[in-house]
Parts: structure tokens; C-alpha cells; sequence
């Protein structure tokens, strides 16, 4: 059963708080359980987690490294300037293990700075624009 | 049962023949089988089609529109510089029926003229990187 | 009498099903039949046509410089980047016919990438903002 | 009877004077008779003036909010640099009033820096390249 | 008892009468009255002018530099462009006089061509943002 | 009674040990002082802090909108490239909470890098370059 | 004998008809004859074609592909923005196969936008500026 | 007798007033006399002027123009941003009477925004970096 | 017996694990064991640290300044965007404290966003491209 | 008999010593006796030189104007920055005497700083891609 | 008595041989008697130099420092890029020589490389467009 | 024993004659005497050498590679535009000899044009900002 880490990066966790015309009403905790369900249904082992912490979320992908486990990765605000992620996103891929990069909302629709990732040159590949299904996706790409 | 139109841009036609040791040695005739196989497991009815020609693929939009098919777009060298496919996406994007942009390789990693999407814009979501499989998920969103 | 080319870009046969919140509800056959009344006003011999095909877009260019017809064109979304096209309408223009760029909108009030054309520089004058009567209002500056 | 004030900026009281090469031999005071008897034409109250100065265009565009006469407005090389006129015809557009740029020649065969206009993105549309008979498009576009 | 002027730039004479939804239907004649009013408890002797006229509001900084006046500048659309305007406001920070840049609205929300001020650098500081409030502010910060 | 937090980002606890020339010799003990003593006089409720950590500016930031708080923000260096700080910004500003943002400096007479903020277009106002009076100027302002 | 296909792009079958002060008065047929002439001399099996339609030129490319035969490309106005043919000659040297990008004109003496290929990383070499005596050499340098 | 126009733009009747460590305590009054002087020693006949105002410093290239007399212009602030000046002084060059811009200072020791002239196309000639020094070279390359 | 810290950011606590190509397989133990032998040898009592916490190497920097130690800091990713990184490195030299940047490789070499620093400039000097030898020169720098 | 100069740039003598992957392990000699060789089967004088400096090279462009010879140009790495050369070169073209600019390898497919030539726009045309027959080429479109 | 040494760079030394449309037909000997024949009514000793050679100018430039020489340098096509060339000025300047940069054309008038000139920054000023005249102006300003 | 050349660019020969504030009073002969003592004690055979001519300085790299001699390099003002010297540097590097960029200040805290190198990318290694230092620095690590 293949091990997968749903990383979230920061004010995700406001979920709900944050801009309810733009991201639904969904909030961490029924995203939480969405990609548990998902995992289950695919036969996957998926732990969901979130933190505003750069340094954080760069050990996250170090303890993805240390124990293999597959990596769906919501960057947040980071994707667009955290080199630091970046470089901690290129040693799973390094690694051979998959890393997905997914957006709620699909990033080429909103201002400007938000059509660059720093993220996606070293990531498998990239989903977004589908609010929770963007996780369901990426979980399904992993299964395959 | 939701009607959806599989549509690739230029040079898909050869997959396969081009750049092998990138899209792996699947071709347009294994895409088309897959798309229906896994239209037949979602239950969608799947069309899958493939032009070279910019005008072609503008009025295969133009149909979607006003047959309410959905669609599942890899716009191809397109992507980069076909404002008249842009403004075609538009009208489907307007007539509230999904479009789903699709890359089988992730565009970050290649050349810089490859990192910039004038389709992105007005497309529901964007899956990129995944072979194949970026049709698979790209149906499987259109089914949720 | 003079002989009029009216020629129309990518999407244009759309008008009225394409954002009608932008253009309005009119579309091509009764800009056709504008386009036909003016003329007979004018005294000024008209034919109207519209392609979503750069290549027929080009070989009706031509025709007019075979022909000496002048020309009215709205290139709509090849106005952005068919350096072809600009080719084409060069040689209208060397040829010492008339070519006037239309557009329905005014493209300064829209997205950054419809600032930019690359016809303007080969045609005779350029009149944006007026919708239907961006037409008029060209035939009527050949007619002076 | 709808009011309009033709409105020319710096340098225009020179037509005649400067580069009779790109202008032609017509002057102001012919231009001014010219859109009176196009006005007298199409049942237009015309009045043309013509000014070197900012602020006294500004104060033309703010007497056309206050009297509620449309504007034809030829910003001759005010066109790519005050955002002092913007502001004073964007109070005219969102006024309601039609507010329509012109030019002589076509700015997009000429410097660079004349392919910019800070103007155009608040007025209703743009004429150019036409002559005097920019004026006549222009004061038979307010009439439709 | 400190003197100052509170120096307005081009259109902001139209207040009330421009931009309704942006600027509120304050207009210049309660900021006048305002000011004098703030001006009063803080101490301060305060005249407030505006011109549309660049040359008249740079003559406005000359006379603060002989006077030895305080300045509270609202330089509205010249703050994008006028050098002019910034070498007469370097001339009051030269000598020693505070001059405070002010700003109706917060121009980060606003147009692009708005992020750029050429003002700021030879100004003490800048307020934006708190409508007729930003000027409040600018005398209590010449108060203390 | 308006509750307010004062929030400072980077090295601003070093303020006296940092670039006294800059910023003169008072520091964070002395601005916290003074901000008590204005809310005072004020009749705003004032907690002033500071921390070098973007996670915990930006969970501070959530604090301001799940109690309310209005927001004095210096994000010191974060200001030119924290977009994790403007989407916890933004979601100050989207709950209808007043969010101004400060600087002791005027960042238009330093490096070019400073003449960025990727705070601003998120805030209500901006107040630059008063010392410690930017944050007085600031409390007024939420005051009034 | 090698077989070679010369592939002409848009508006050169307007050769002699087009800006004649540039291209001099010869037109496509005499090319065709003129390669056939070299071809001849040179023990090589020439085909020349031209087309306005970018999708057939990719076909032709594809072609080219299937049947091994060398490629001498005039891409003209393509030459600046066809990512599409790109895509399709990377195929043919990718096989392989050489091809040879040619210009009648030397493009670094002609418009800004003519100084761009986005064909030339993908072909052999380069000849420019030799009018017809460019695909001479080409074709000699396919002999070599 | 040559006729000559010394033409000054905004800020240089503050001369003497303005950054004396930049430009000496020297005067327009004393430029005036000195630029008598040297007319009187080179057999031109020399008339100094200065103004604030764009408008009339363009009235006064257009008088040059009317009574053929000769321009040493110094644009100030306006060198870097008045197409209006442009234009008028284009007319002088064009009529074939000499127009030479000068600087007290050498601009490109200074701000990045002084590098750049709008004027200098449409001059004979620059002389940048002599203090009064540049007047009297410009003086004397006319009368050569 | 000078002090020093050999700071190190964020991933580097990963060498070994991480791009092994690149780096070599040593890691921050063997670094750390290294840094602490060549100190011994130049008679400087050095400490090693590594961090991914933005915040954390901040403090470090703010502890260099109150204990005068020297500084020799690979800032890794922080490199590229971290302004607060830079102005707590500001501190150190403007305390008149050595702080040297170190690379273990040479960014020339590498993607292009790796070619700019924004810690340069408020460092003494930088070395790069030796491995754990660009600490021991570093060391050796301060040593001398 | 046509006389030609064949003259090469820096380091273009250590052909063969440099980078054989990518020119082979042909080298300066070789060339020489090619390109003599070649000239002899077309009836042209050919002599071959090399330097690596730009003084020497544009002497030899200053020497084919005084002696009528046509110039077969390879100016290696100063194609991008030697405008020194390309005043020597213009002459050459100014003269009505043929210059081609040649480079062994195709620019395209390298550094980003190779697709740039101060050259070609003041050269007849050019050949690059086809190592020593680039040469052979130039010769022989000099013959032609 | 002053001396002063007339310095000129590449190609210069080819004026009269190098189009005479731009230059006029005099020639290198002539602007050295030129020069030599100005010094002597202006009391100063000319030397005038002329050299294809980056270092020799160079060599020149340290000369002038160590004989306190003035210095007039045309650096022709230097002027755009020689980083070398600059440093050496700035060593004259430095030294509290007068350096005076002259064009014998205006560069603004010429292609857009020619715009920019690396020398300038470090020269007391700038005469341009004046032909020999420049440089008798120059010699004239080194005399006051 | 090691042989290393260490090579000197333009204007280095001037030490002490230039810009004594920035590079201190010592000069090319006390760095030549340091580099030698300093080989010594690494048990290096160390050759110094400085010249202003680029072509030398390109001889001299070749040297290096036909002697197989390491090589410490200061470009100065070549470093930002000689791309003939980054051509030789590459020969070095791909010969599989050492080639280290130093320089004597910091170029980061110096002008813009300063902070980019053409030669970085084709050097092992950059050591800059310790004066003479940097020499030290470099040598040491060609020992290790």
C-alpha cells in the first residue's frame, strides 16, 4: 500500500475564513477527511497535513525522502518565491518518488504574480483548478 | 450521459514517431482507445480527434459550444501563441460548459517558450505532466 | 464603383453565440447585410466574408491585390500574432490599394495581449470601438 | 441637435507649418472649417478649438462633462505621456459621454514611442491614420 | 505657527463631479474647508490650492521654498510622469522643508502606470489611502 | 473600544542596534511605549509585537481577523516578497477590517528593491517614512 | 540519389507580385525551376512546394519524416511565431534528417520582429540574405 | 547678424536657489548676461528667456521657426518625458534651422530617469556637463 | 582567539542526502567535523550551524552582531529572495563584523534564478564553487 | 579572378584544441587549405587569416576596402559585443563589396548570448551551421 | 600652457574612406591639423592620436594621468562597450583631469546602440554632433 | 610542483595610481611579489602577469592550456562583455585545468553593470572582495 503525504502550505489552513467566494466553503479539516476517503478508495495511505512554516513544509519533503512516501504538494503563497521548497521539492524528485503540485483554484485566472511557480520545474506534473478535486486527481495519478 | 470531446493540436498526430525518449512510444490511435475505455468506466461518451490545422480545431470549440460537449483540450504548440484558439476556449469557457487543458509533459521543464499558456486563462483547470494519464484524470474530473 | 473586400478573422462567424455581454447579439449575416446596405449608400460594390483559416484569411488578401479591391479587415484574435497575415496585407498596401483594420471593441480596454498588433503597422489607418459601426465607418473613409 | 467640441492638442496649430511631408498642406484653421461643415452635415453642432496647453485641454474635457457635449479628441503628443488628460476624459466617459480619440497619421508606422497611447483605454474608440477625414469618421460615428 | 500648503493637482478640482464610486462626493471645497478646519486645532496655518496647470503648481513649490511653508502635496496624475513637478519638490526637501506626498486612494489597487511615482523620492513621506483623512494625517505629521 | 495589533516584522526588534543613522536610536521597547501611550490618548486598545518569523506573522494576522482586531502592519523586509503575509493580509482586508501598513523609512530613498511592495495592494493605506510617527499617523487614522 | 523536398511558407507563392523592390521580379515557378536545375546538377532528387497553410506545411515536415527525404525550409512570416512547425522539424532532424531553415533576405536588416526564428534551434544551419542563391547553397550543402 | 533663441525649461529660473552644491550659485540673471556677452563676441544676437510652462516654451520653438532665428535649448525636467517639446522642436530641425540641446550638468552622472532624452533625436547637436560653459559652446558651434 | 559562526541554510542540513552528483557525498556532520579542524589550525574558535527556519538564521545573525563574531554564511536558497536574511546580514557589517557568503558550488553554473544574490552586497566578499573548500577559504579569509 | 578574404576571430585558431565535441578536430590549417582548395575549384583568389585581435581583424576589414576584396567574415565571440567590428564591417558593405559573416556551428542550439550579432545586420547575409562548409558555402555564394 | 591630448578610437582613423554621406569627406589628417591649428589660437598643446587599439587607448589614458594631460576622446564604437576603455577614463577624471567625450555625429539620431555610451558616466561632459566642430568645441571648454 | 598562472586584466598594471580609496596603495609589482611568496609557501610554481590587451590575454589562457598550468584570473572591466575571453576561459576548463575569477572588491556593492560576469560560468570558482586576499585565497585553493 502506497504511503502518501498531502502537504499544504500557508493560510490554507484558513480554509473557509479565507476568501469564500474564490475557495467554497470547504475547509481543512473536510479536505483532511476528502483525501482520507479518496485514499482509501484507491488503496492508498494518505496522512493530510498544513502549516503557514516554510522550514516546516521543507521538512515535511525531507521526511518524504526518509521514508518513501509519495507527495501531493498545495504550495500555496510559496509557490510563487519559496526557493527553499524548491529545493527541497527537487530531492524527492531526486529520489524518484513522485511529487504532484495541485492548486485549489487554477493560478492563470488571478493577478499576475500568481502565473509563476517556482515549484513546477521540479515537480511530476501539475493540477489545478479543481478545488478538492484537484487533490482527488492528484491521488488518482499516483495510483495509476 | 455527459457528451465530451477529446481534442489534440498539431503534431499529436505523429506521438510516436516524435521525440520518443519524451512521450513514450503510446500513439494517437492507443490515445483514442484509452480515452474511450475510460469514458466507458466514467461513463461518459468520449470522442477523441487530433488536427494540425488551427481553423479545424477552433470549430471543433465552436461544436462543443453548440452540441454542449465538454472538453479535454491539449492545445499542443498551440498553447504558446493561438490567440484565435484562446478566443474559441472563451466561448466554451462563457457557455459554462467545462474545458479542461491537458499536457502529456510538464511544460516547466522544457524550453522557456513552453512555460507561457495563452489557453490557460480560460480553461476550468490545468493537468500537466502525467502521459497519458493526464487525459485519464482530466476525464475522471469532468465526471465529478 | 469601387470594390470592396470586407474581411472577417477567427471566431467572427460566432458573433451573437460568443459573448454577447461584449459584442452584442448581432452577428455575421447581419453585419453581411450592413455591410451590403452601406455599400449600396456609399455607391461602393461590397462583399463580405469571414474565415477562421490564417491561410484563406491570406489567399483573400491577394485576391484583392489581384483584383485591386480594397479592403476592410478585422483580423480578430491573428491581429495579435499572424505575422502571415501582416505579410499579406503589406503587399495590399504596396500595391497602393487601401486597407483599413477594423475591430468591433476597443482593444485598449481589454487584456494587455490586445494591445499589441501587428497589422496596424501595414494598414492605412485603423478605426476600434464602434461594433458594426467600425464597418461603416471604414467603408465610408474609402468612399472620401 | 447633439453638441460636440473637437478638441486638438499641442503642436496642431502648426498643421501647414510641420512636416507638410506627413500632414499635408491643411491647416487648423481649414480643419475647423472642415468638421463645420461636416457637423452642419450630419446635423452636429461642431465647435473645434485647439490648445499647446495641458491644462487647458484638461479644462476643455471637464467643460464637456459640464455641458454634456461629446468630444473628438486629438491629443497630438499628449497622447503618450499625460495621464493628467486621462483622467479628465475618463470623467467624460464615465459621464456617459462618447469621447472619441483620433489622429492625423497612422501612429503605428511612425516612432516607437507613438505606439502608446495612455489615452485610448477611456475613450469609446480610436480613429487614426485617415487625415482630416479622421475628424469626419469621428463626428459621423457620434451621429450614428 | 507653522505655515502650509496644501498643494492639489490636475482634475482634483472635479472631485464630487469625477469618479463618484472612487473618491466619494467630497469635493474641493470641503477639503479646503476641512484642512483650514484641522489646520485650526493642530496649529497650523494652512492655505489649500489646486491647479490643473503643471507650471502653476511648480511655481505653488517655489513660493513654499521663499515662504519657508510647509507643503502637503496631492500631485494626482502628475506623480506618474512630471519631472518637472519632482525637481520643484526637491527643491523644498533641499531646503530643509518638509513636503508630504498625499493620495486620495490607495494607487497599489489601482491601474498599473498608478505603482510608479516619481514624487516619492524627494518627499519626506507619503500617506495614501485615507481619503480626505490622508491630508488630515500629513498636518498632524508637520504638527509633531 | 477599537482593539488594535501593531505588528512588526524582521530585524525590527533590532531597532537601535540596527543602522542607527537609519532609524535613529530608539527601539521596539520604546515603540511598543509609545503606541500604548497613543492608543490612550486615542481610545484604541493597542498590543504591539514583533517577531522574525513570517509563519507567525502571518498566524497573527489570522488572530486580527477571528477577533476582530484592526491592523498596524510594518512587514519590514517581508514587504517585497512575502506573498504567504498578502494572502493573510488580504484576508484582514476581506473581512471588512482596516489593515494599514507602515514604514519608519521612506523605501522610495533606498535600494530599488525596497520601492516594491507586494503588501500594499491588500491594505487600506499606506503611511512611509515618519519614523515613529507613521504608526501614531496610523492609529489616528484608525481612530477617525 | 537523395531526395529532397524545398518547403516554401506563406506569401512566397506571391513572389514577383510582392514588394518586388525587396525580392527582386523572380517568382515561385522560376525557384522550382531553378531547384530543379540544382538538383540536377548536384545528383539530388528536388521537390518543391509551397504553401500559405501552416498546417500543411507540418504535414509536408511529417512527410519528410516518413519518406527520409531532406528538407531546405523557407518558413517565411512562420519563421516568427509557428511553434507548430517547430514541434514538426524538431521531428525531422530528431530522425535525423538534415534541415536546412533559408531566407531569400537578410532578416537583421529588415523590421525588429523578423530578427526571431523560433525554427533555428531546431534546424542543421542557417542561409540567409542570398535571394534564391540561399537555396542554392542549401541544397549544396545537403550534397556535401 | 544670426538671431539666436536661449530657450530654458521649468526650475531654471530657481538657479542660485536650487541645489547650489549641483549647479554653483550662479543665476539666470547672470546666464542671461553672460549668454549677452558671448553673443556680442561671437556677432549673434542673443535672447535669453525662461518659463515653467510647457506651453509656452513650445509657442517659443514655434516663434524660432516663424522668424528663423536659431535654438540653444535647455528642456530641464521636460528633456525626459515632453513629446509636446519633441514635436516643436522637431519643426525647428526640420525647417533647417540649428536647435542645440544643452545641460549644466552631465546627466548621466546623475539619476537613472536623466539618461534618457526625448529630445536629442530631433537635435543637431548635445552639449552636456560645461555648467554656463555649455551655453557659450552652443553659441559658438552656431556661429561656426 | 577570533570567534567565528559558519552558518548554514536551508536543505544544506541535507547534503549527502541530496543531489549527490552535485554536492558530493559529504554531509553537514563532515562539514561541521571539517570547519571545527581548519579553525583549529587557523586559531579560530569556530561553531557550525545549520537551519531551513528563515527566522532562526535571522537570530543567528542578531547573535553574530551582540557576541562579535564573524560570520561565514551559505545562505543557500535564502540567497535568492530572503531580504530579511539580507538585512540582518546588513547588520553584521555595519557593525564592522566580517560576514563572508560561501557556495559549495558555483551558481554561474546552474538555473538562472540561482545567478543572482541579495546577500552580496552587504557582504565583505563571496566565495564559490570549492566544495566544504569554499568554508576553509572563508576561514582563512578571516583569518588573515 | 575574385579576390577574397576569409578572415577568422578569436580563438578560432586553437580549432582542434577547442571543444572538439562540438567543432570537431579539424583545425586552422585544415580550414586554410579547404578554403584554398575551394577557391581554386571556383576560380577565386582566397586567402585565409586568424586573430585573436579585434584591432588586427578590423585592419584587415579597413585593408579589403582599400584592395576590393570580398570578405568571408567569422568573427567568433565578437559576432556579440564587437561594434568596433561591425563599423569596419559596414564599410566593407558600404563599399558595395560582398561581406558574409559564417560561423562553424549553428548559434541557435547554444548560449543565449550567441543568438545575438552586432554583425549580421551589416553583412550581405549569412551561413552558419555546417562547420568547414559553411565556408564553402560562402565562397561559392561569392562565385555565384 | 595646457596640454591636451586628442584621442580617437576605432575606424576613425578611416574617416573620408568610411561613409562620407554621415561624415562628410574630411579625414583623420585633416581634424589633426584641425585640432593642432584650434590649440594654437586657444593656447593649448594638442597632441592628436588615433588607434583601432582597445589598448592602446587605453594606454593613452593612463599617459594622460601620469603627464596631467587633458583629454578630448572620440571613442567611436568603444563608446558602446568597453568597460576597459571607461575604467581608464575614470582613472582621468578620478586624477582631477578633465576628460570631454565627443561624437562627431549625434548618436541619438543614429541606430538605438548607439544610444548608450558607458563612458560618459565617468567624463565631465558630453559634446556631440557637431563633426570636427565637436572637437574644437572641446578643446574651446578645456580652455575656460 | 603545481604551476599556476596567475593573469591580470586591463587597467590592474595602474594599482595604486587608481582608485586608491577602493583598492588601497599597493600595485601590481608588491601583488606579483605577494602571489610568489604565497606559491612558495603552498609549494606552488606561481607566474603573474597583467596586461590591458585582450588578445594577450586570450594568448595567455591558451598557454595554460598547452602548458597544462592552473590558472587565477582577474578579468576587471573584462569580466562584464569579453565573451572572446569567456571563449578561452572554457578552453582551460574543458582541458580539465583549474580556472578560478577573482577580483579585488566586491562587484556587488559597486555599479550595476559590475554585478554581471560572462566569464563565472566557464570558472570553477569565484573568490572576490579581499583585496589582494583574493589572490591568497585562490592560489590556496588550487593547492588543496
Amino acid at each position: 500500500m502506497t504511503d502518501v503525504l498531502v502537504l499544504n502550505g500557508p493560510n490554507l489552513g484558513r480554509l473557509g475564513a479565507r476568501e469564500p467566494e474564490v475557495y467554497g466553503e470547504l475547509n481543512m479539516e473536510s479536505l483532511t477527511q476528502s483525501c482520507q476517503k479518496w485514499g482509501t478508495e484507491l488503496g492508498l495511505n494518505v496522512e493530510t497535513r498544513q502549516t503557514d512554516d516554510e522550514a516546516e513544509l521543507v521538512s515535511w519533503l525531507h521526511e518524504a525522502v526518509d521514508t518513501g512516501r509519495a507527495v501531493v504538494l498545495n504550495p500555496a503563497a510559496f509557490t510563487h518565491y519559496s526557493y527553499a521548497l524548491r529545493d527541497a521539492a527537487a530531492q524527492v524528485t531526486d529520489a524518484g518518488i513522485p511529487l504532484i503540485e495541485v492548486h485549489l483554484t487554477n493560478p492563470a485566472t488571478r493577478e499576475v504574480f500568481r502565473h509563476t511557480s517556482v515549484i513546477s520545474a521540479v515537480s511530476r506534473g501539475t493540477i489545478a483548478g479543481f478545488g478538492f478535486g484537484s487533490y482527488r486527481l492528484a491521488l488518482s495519478a499516483l495510483k495509476s
